[in-house]
């Protein structure tokens, strides 16, 4: 099915008002993870929700969750028979800090050559008000959607989504649909669109280590006391061999490995490792011998020491041993390993090598399945061709080394497929200062996804056809 | 010679007088590493200038440096013959952080119960205010003091003193002295005084590891690139063997061994291990074996690790990759290690375990070298009489492992004894949060110092003829 060419024109038409209503959206300071930004997150919960109002959607909601609300809407006035699609997104975004190494504020979004720079200008606001000015294009050219549709946007997904499994689970029936769009992730050039297909899964730790009662001088008591911060370090140091592997014992046991099709595969269509280094600004690579750097961020599990804090960290000297350090540890996990499973191992294993004159406690932070999509579903080869026509050439099929905790969550509570149709790039630094989001592709991806719901609606199947069990076995 | 009633009864009169100008003192947050006290650094000093005015010293000055000013002050009327007292302190502080864990705001200071609670109590506000509050008490009653006498309050010596050296070069005829004294130090319990012979040097720099250009998104680069902060720990736990050994080559070559005479002597005046782990509130032991902890301290040297700042380190999950990392570790060094030379077995040392795939630097903060006192000088002897009037029972010689600066600067560029007459108390948490003096140590100290100016008047020696080298061979 071919959209209206109506809607194709005033989509083009509108894209400087859509690139304004991008940059109002950016300008909430909506960081899920720092209690000082509770506030802007709600508010930018209620813009979104207004805004959803103002295309055309029916009956948004903003839900309140313990910490940030799940907003809300639907369209469901297809022919019978019509598949009804579900865009997830999330309007939270990640911390901005070291703010010092911003070029411009974060949250004051600024257009430099063909990029919009902004923390969540890519991840996620950008790629999910693509969606939102598709459906915006279509109900305000066509009058109705070739689809029934339902928005899911949540606040919580750089936190680890603690509160979706919860309401995706009370509102199956408002939620039931036959697939979930998610639009975060990556393509590998703004000419070169993708489709990904599997995810790593996701494990954020804290260790802390305690030493004595109180913080002690370093002339009076340095090399008499165990210091904790020290401790901490030597701990750390045992994680990973030399070479990059992962010491703890079992991490590897149920890491799944690929036939040669499959790595074959990976190779043809995956990045090298030149361009790996190139997007990280890496000179050199690193990590596990015997598989290339794309495959290290894909079928191979990794740990990252993220952050430690301990001690006195500010101008000058303080001398003092601290009584307590903490650092924090984030796994990227892929099948068939668990992340409660790889907790309970980094658990045994700190336990053992803690020394006897330090005291040490793991805090479990966030905890995501790793994902595998068929890549032959029907929906997907949609999605394929929703690309090809928007970017000219055919999409490639990837694997991400990201995490989206809603994608194993949807597998697993409302067993319907996931197309997972990304337009960041690479370089776009998401997490990282001086994010961005490439306008092109903004463009782009509100065209993919105009072309991917008139591709739906021309399936035109009974939803339970359609319906299908995560299907990972297909691919190994 | 005995001062007089009227001085003994006026100190006493005083007390909460001289109690409420501690308070006054205190509460200047003089922090001399952070600059966004400089100026509370700045009005502590004229304050103190002012106070010295006021107690009837003469041609006080405040001498600007690069950083932080030099409080100065003489009184010379003693009659030919008798010898000169320079009476050093600082007026800066350590830092006050972490703030969460003081009881009471560190910079309002407040009595509980014998003592006085806030950043600088002991250390050095309390300890130096006591020899000025004897200076007043004689002045205001005899109307002269028994010796010539130079106050010299720096503001730097919490960072090193960086700017004490050109100072003392440059005006060595203004301080002409036979003797310093300075009040830094501890003594083993409220009844138990002590005169300090030894001090460890002091060597604190900054280790920074970098990465990759930019933080990386710990999923889409995790297990690819190597982490600067997780490098960093690792080398740090290449710094001490299990045992807690340093492992920097050639680090103990110069460590002088003691003799059996000398180590028996510290074994019986100095503090059990069960005593040195009850006042760092430490269940059990660690570090250099073969050594008591009272040895590991002071005649040993030992490596902390003060410091490590890397990564996102606020509440939740921020999953990256840090571009770079800093720890701060700091080096307590014994005769006759050179801290130049020490820093430069660190330097070498960091550049050989400094992996392939990332880049260290190192930083030199703050060095100062370890410091020896014969313990059969003249002036020591008027010291322990001093405070076996005031405190009722004769002190003992004890050897510190925290490091004063300008006990180093004052034997090399004055060349004259030094009296280390301190009045803290090893619970007195100098350097961490609740630091604290006990008040009857102020009072104590505050009548030690006036006895001890009657003892050196007694003297009369010429000046010439007190003068020495630093006479660390005689201890050997």
């Amino acid at each position: 099915m071919i959209p209206s060419t109506y809607t194709l024109t005033y989509a083009r038409a509108q894209c400087k008002k859509f690139l304004e209503e991008l940059k109002e959206f950016i300008r909430f300071a909506s960081v899920s993870a720092q209690p000082q930004h509770a506030d802007d997150t709600a508010k930018c919960a209620v813009w979104l929700a207004n805004h959803l109002h103002g295309v055309g959607l029916e009956k948004v909601q903003v839900s309140p969750t313990p910490r940030h609300p799940i907003v809300h809407a639907e369209w469901r006035h297809a022919p019978p028979g019509t598949p009804t699609v579900l865009i997830y997104g999330h309007y939270d975004v990640q911390p901005a800090e070291p703010l010092d190494e911003w070029r411009s504020p974060p949250f004051e979004p600024i257009v430099r050559g063909d990029d919009i720079y902004g923390r969540g200008a890519d991840d996620n606001k950008g790629q999910m008000l693509a969606h939102v000015k598709a459906i915006e294009s279509i109900l305000k050219t066509a009058g109705a959607l070739p689809v029934n549709l339902v928005c899911l946007f949540e606040g919580e997904e750089e936190i680890g989504s603690p509160n979706l499994p919860s309401f995706l689970a009370a509102n199956r029936s408002a939620l039931a649909a036959d697939c979930v769009v998610v639009s975060d992730t990556q393509i590998p050039g703004p000419d070169r669109p993708a489709i990904t297909y599997a995810l790593r899964g996701s494990l954020s730790v804290e260790l802390e280590a305690q030493g004595p009662r109180r913080e002690l001088h370093s002339g009076r008591f340095g090399g008499t006391v165990h210091n904790p911060l020290q401790a901490l370090c030597e701990m750390i140091a045992r994680l990973h061999d030399d070479e990059g592997r992962v010491l703890i014992p079992g991490f590897y046991d149920r890491v799944r490995r690929w036939n040669v099709r499959e790595r074959a595969y990976m190779r043809e269509v995956g990045p090298s490792d030149a361009k790996v280094l190139r997007t990280a600004g890496a000179a050199k690579g690193w990590g596990e011998p015997g598989y290339s750097l794309y495959e290290r961020t894909t079928i191979r599990p990794a740990l990252t020491i993220s952050g430690i804090a301990g001690g006195y960290t500010g101008p000058g000297v303080k001398a003092a041993i601290p009584a307590r350090a903490v650092a924090k540890l984030n796994f990227r996990l892929v099948p068939d390993q668990d992340p409660h499973e790889i907790d309970q191992l980094f658990r045994e294993f700190i336990a053992r090598i803690t020394p006897l004159d330090v005291r040490t406690c793991v805090r479990t932070l966030l905890c995501a399945k790793p994902a595998l999509i068929d890549r032959d579903h029907p929906y997907l080869m949609a999605a394929a061709r929703a690309y090809q026509r928007a970017f000219g050439v055919p999409p490639v099929f990837l694997r991400s080394g990201g995490t989206i905790p809603v994608v194993s969550l949807v597998q697993k509570i409302l067993e319907i497929p996931i197309v997972l149709m990304g337009f960041g790039l690479p370089d776009d630094r998401i997490h990282g200062p001086n994010e961005k989001f490439h306008l092109p592709n903004f463009r782009k991806g509100i065209e993919t996804s105009i072309r991917f719901l008139a591709e739906m609606g021309a399936l035109r199947w009974g939803s339970n056809q359609a319906r299908a069990a995560p299907h990972e076995e297909r691919i190994a």
